[in-house]
């Protein structure tokens, strides 16, 4: 076995960045045995070099300067850690252009500029591996990739916001409010202080994309996922949940369906008793259903400096491999050799089964009414889970529908909110029953 | 990309041998579009070639010999499905010996002669691949190898044989008995007429042995590993682990601790809200404990001919990528270059909670006799959780122990075996918390 090391360029020491450098050194000689020879961090590159990390740095090059690790030809592998798109992506694709590998943490990056970035790596001979971009330490990316590369996927049903499960949870078994639980996770470091992009779904679907090129081998940019975050979800949806013994999730999906795939991110009503049901707290967990396979699911930690560090190195050490036996591109990023011809499905002509809670005046007939907008529209009530009676004051007015077309719905939705007994916006949650 | 196809030849035509060459069949634009390169199976090798088993098998040679296939230099890659370690363990090596790359899904063959195998294609620079021997078509050999490479591997906890799961699971949801259970199984094909290896352990604990070669890097024979079937779970342990919140799962566990490894396949309660209490029927999953990466899981289906072939697939997919671009061994079979040093842990050393269920006459002083020759083995009681009065009939008396040693449990055991009031042999199941 050769024992010349694979020199590594670290840029952006954050706290991702700074996990991965006590990862290398705390399990250097791991690492190495592993191997079988020596992977070490060379330079790191970060614009703040004063800031205290509780980190002994003394053996590696500093600069504020990315485009000297590229630059370096002891350098093999970069590691991207900044985050954001801008300055992220002009360092992947110079590290890549130069035939420098590439790790990236950077989901954000993939998801808007994946198809540039992978083309970038297949042009110039060079990798790319991104595992810790989706449910951190959970080698989920892998599995699609090579574990379940024989079978065809039908669909992906993911658990990949650990902020906004948290808050889900906390809402559940504590009965609080959304307000109240979001305080609680930004107390314990769970949530930002601007915790928008976590809880209006963008960081899920962002994710998502991703998932999706895995999966199904096309580039679906993550605005184009119908995507709704957990602001609105209210005590009482979770209460009439856990009533039918269902919960709650943020749930990113996709599925190949009619020659197309369909897409979105929202809060979503799922079997208690599923797996997927049981994925409480910050945990992620991403459900993959195969045409041969069946369902397999991937749970862990979905953030976290060690976990994501953890993810970060499996990656590092796969990259070197490569670089020591002078062998890349083993498997093409996204699994395939090329994109497929498969397009997104329209949001309007989506169908699934819905819980509906309106907020209506106890007047005679409001139900009736109700029930007539939907049936009008072709939408057939399979429950009335609740009609509470306060005279007078509006109540809520629960109902699950059968099969029902996603445009056919929003229709039947602007019928009822012109209806003098509904008085407030409608919540609408999806239902998915075969997890 | 170079389009020689890369030729492959199956030794066992049975069930799984079966579900390879119907997906070889059905998905081969698929797979070969993946890989870039043609992927063709070309001899089959089964001592009954006359059974109908509604293939179309006009396109392969056929034999009723193996060699011819370890002897043809057009076969690169060979599937031993023959199962058990005899003939199996012979096909594996000579064609490893012979530079040709194997998949198999053979347990019983890698817990035993699994060293000598992986020596065998180190020596002659040929790779093999298992991951289906492990969790049918669940994804875990690799995620060990790889995925959570950059870990430190604390534990695994495995559901690992889905025909146990599967007896218990109902025995839970009916109440019935052991035996009513299994024979439903043995109805819907879950079974065998036979069923000795599933429900006394064993396939686990070769399952397991597989486990700890990749997460401690160590060898350890499944006859090694302390183990205990189902046979004895009745419906009464599964009701008193229900009012505590728990489940009985086998379990199939190995720990890294205090300089060794420790291992047991055994009925073991866990918490019911935990993601591994969720998993219900025939289905497995494994759970990892990464110093990192804390804990990931892995769930899928354990077994069936469809799931089976495309985890074996996958295998034969990855190697054939090693073929094709002339390189192999890019990781070992085990992740590691070489085993380490680590002893198992004598059972008698180990360590844990347990639910003991006595049964005993309904006398006055039984339960502080029973309590102290537990007492008397520094075994401390940390609930009781029913004694039934039925006036001296015998009656279950139930206590939850603190950590308590195995071996003074057992000498505690034997003496209240003494006592003339414990009338049956008294139920042990561990309990596993932190899951």
């Amino acid at each position: 076995m050769p024992d010349r090391p694979v020199r590594i360029g670290l840029v952006g020491l954050g706290t991702i960045g700074s996990g991965v450098v006590r990862l290398l050194q705390e399990h250097q000689e791991r690492i190495d045995e592993r191997l079988g020879f020596p992977l070490r961090l060379a330079r790191i590159a970060d614009i703040d070099l004063e800031r205290d990390r509780s980190l002994s740095l003394d053996a590696y090059a500093l600069t504020r300067d990315w485009h000297e690790l590229v630059a370096d030809p002891e350098i093999e592998l970069i590691i991207e850690l900044i985050g954001g798109s801008d300055v992220a992506r002009s360092v992947v694709l110079a590290a890549l252009e130069s035939g420098k590998s590439v790790v990236t943490a950077n989901k954000a990056l993939l998801a808007h500029h994946g198809q540039e970035i992978y083309a970038c790596a297949e042009a110039h001979g060079s990798d790319i591996a991104f595992e810790a971009s989706v449910g951190g330490t959970i080698p989920v990316l892998r599995a699609l990739r090579e574990g379940l590369c024989a079978d065809r996927i039908q669909a992906v049903h993911g658990i990949v916001n650990g902020t906004c499960n948290f808050i889900l949870s906390e809402m559940e078994q504590r009965g609080d409010s959304y307000a109240a639980c979001l305080r609680r996770a930004q107390d314990l470091g769970l949530a930002e202080a601007d915790p928008s992009f976590d809880v209006n779904g963008m960081d899920s679907a962002h994710k998502l994309s991703i998932l999706i090129g895995l999966a199904f081998g096309i580039g679906v940019l993550p605005e184009a996922i119908p995507t709704e975050g957990i602001e609105h979800v209210a005590p009482l949806d979770i209460e009439y949940a856990d009533r039918i013994g269902f919960r709650i999730k943020l749930l990113a999906i996709a599925k190949e369906r009619d020659g197309g795939v369909e897409a979105w991110v929202n809060p979503t009503m799922i079997p208690g008793e599923s797996v997927l049901g049981r994925v409480d707290g910050s945990m992620n967990a991403v459900e993959v259903r195969g045409c041969m396979s069946g369902p397999t699911l991937y749970y862990g930690a979905g953030a976290g400096p060690l976990p994501t560090a953890s993810a970060v190195v499996a990656d590092l050490m796969e990259l070197a491999r490569g670089c020591q036996r002078g062998v890349k591109h083993r498997v093409p990023p996204l699994g395939i050799p090329q994109l497929r011809d498969l397009p997104l499905r329209r949001k309007e002509d989506l169908e699934g089964e819905y819980y509906l809670r309106f907020t209506a005046l106890d007047r005679p007939g409001v139900l009736s009414r109700i029930a007539g907008a939907l049936g009008g529209r072709g939408i057939s009530i399979a429950s009335v889970l609740q009609l509470e009676r306060h005279a007078s004051e509006a109540v809520p007015v629960v109902m699950m529908t059968h099969l029902a077309k996603e445009a056919a719905l929003r229709a039947a939705l602007a019928e009822t909110a012109r209806l003098g007994d509904v008085t407030a916006p409608t919540q609408v949650i999806p239902v998915e029953r075969e997890l």
